[in-house]
């Protein structure tokens, strides 16, 4: 993780590109970027996006990468690691959502 | 990263959610989570998106933790690894964008 | 439509929110509005997003308001009219996608 | 507004395309267009965002079509009328935000 830190703060720094990394904008990217990855899938049925060919796959991998990188470089703009908050997130959902409670249910639990 | 995957998988289970969990929703979740960073940030100038509240620090860390949740279970489909894609996607960006190219331009390289 | 849009400049100078409304921001903010509709559907079938209680159909029936808003908004600031924008684009699909060559398939004409 | 309803029906009728358009799959092609805006503006500051060039304003009204293309025909599948909504949903923020009490203030009334 940290690798991938820093190599995307010399990847803008060589460009001079921080001065459009506002926080503000990388969200923007973000939520286009994982708007690529929803087109991928929007006229597929659930099983049909089970099942992706290679090449579908392999564009997949891509526009992961893309919402990875802004996500990384947006949360580094606070001093927040990614893969430390999605485990802290884990654990809020945990016991918003107790196993015993929730079982196979689509609903969240405080929609009950 | 691996303990991330392997915990998301653990929390899926023993909730019987894996049902809910097809390619396409997960991507659908991973989109609604980036908006949810937007929305943060949507009212702010760029100048204001760089100086958060601790509040909304902790606001913004949480919604990362979500995107990067849904980011990994839907790599994790496909045997992606999200970190993995973000390096390969890095490399495939710094041959589009050659940095004495590009230099302080917002225009995408592709676009001259 | 015409009664919208003065509506809504009248709204909008009422509380001095004009300054608020960069056609950026309000591009993001259509974003987080289409996103709420996402998050409506996210974890139903596509079964049972044609089926949805009354509930739902007045909450989605809010949601569309708000994209709505936010679409004549913006196109307003280019003078553009989003009813006419429809209609012009609805036939550039029709040359786009002959009704004989696409018949029955989920993939777009051009990715054949 | 009705003379685009009934064309959009035909237009999916005539290429055997409504076993696609499910609510689920018509609220994701909606922010996938949706998207595409934000695309537009997301490396432009706001002032930039308010000076487009000829070709990008063309681009924006087709972007305003698609999205306004999905709306409509998602809405249809419930009986709602995008305009009708819109209307009703600007009385709500008439009410839930009072000019005396917002001006001039970013932040929405319920936050205070």
């Amino acid at each position: 993780m940290e690798e991938l830190i820093y190599k995307l703060r010399d990847f803008a720094k060589e460009r001079d590109w921080e001065q459009f990394h506002s926080p503000k904008n990388l969200a923007m990217a973000l939520s286009v970027e994982a708007a690529e990855i929803v087109e991928l899938f929007q006229w597929m049925t659930e099983e049909q996006s089970k099942n992706l060919s290679k090449e579908k796959i392999e564009k997949l991998k891509e526009e992961i990468g893309d919402v990875m990188i802004y996500l990384t470089k947006l949360a580094d703009k606070f001093g927040i690691e990614p893969l430390q908050a999605a485990k802290e997130k884990l654990k809020i959902n945990e016991k918003k959502y107790p196993a015993g409670l929730v079982k196979g249910k689509a609903k969240k639990y405080n929609e009950y």
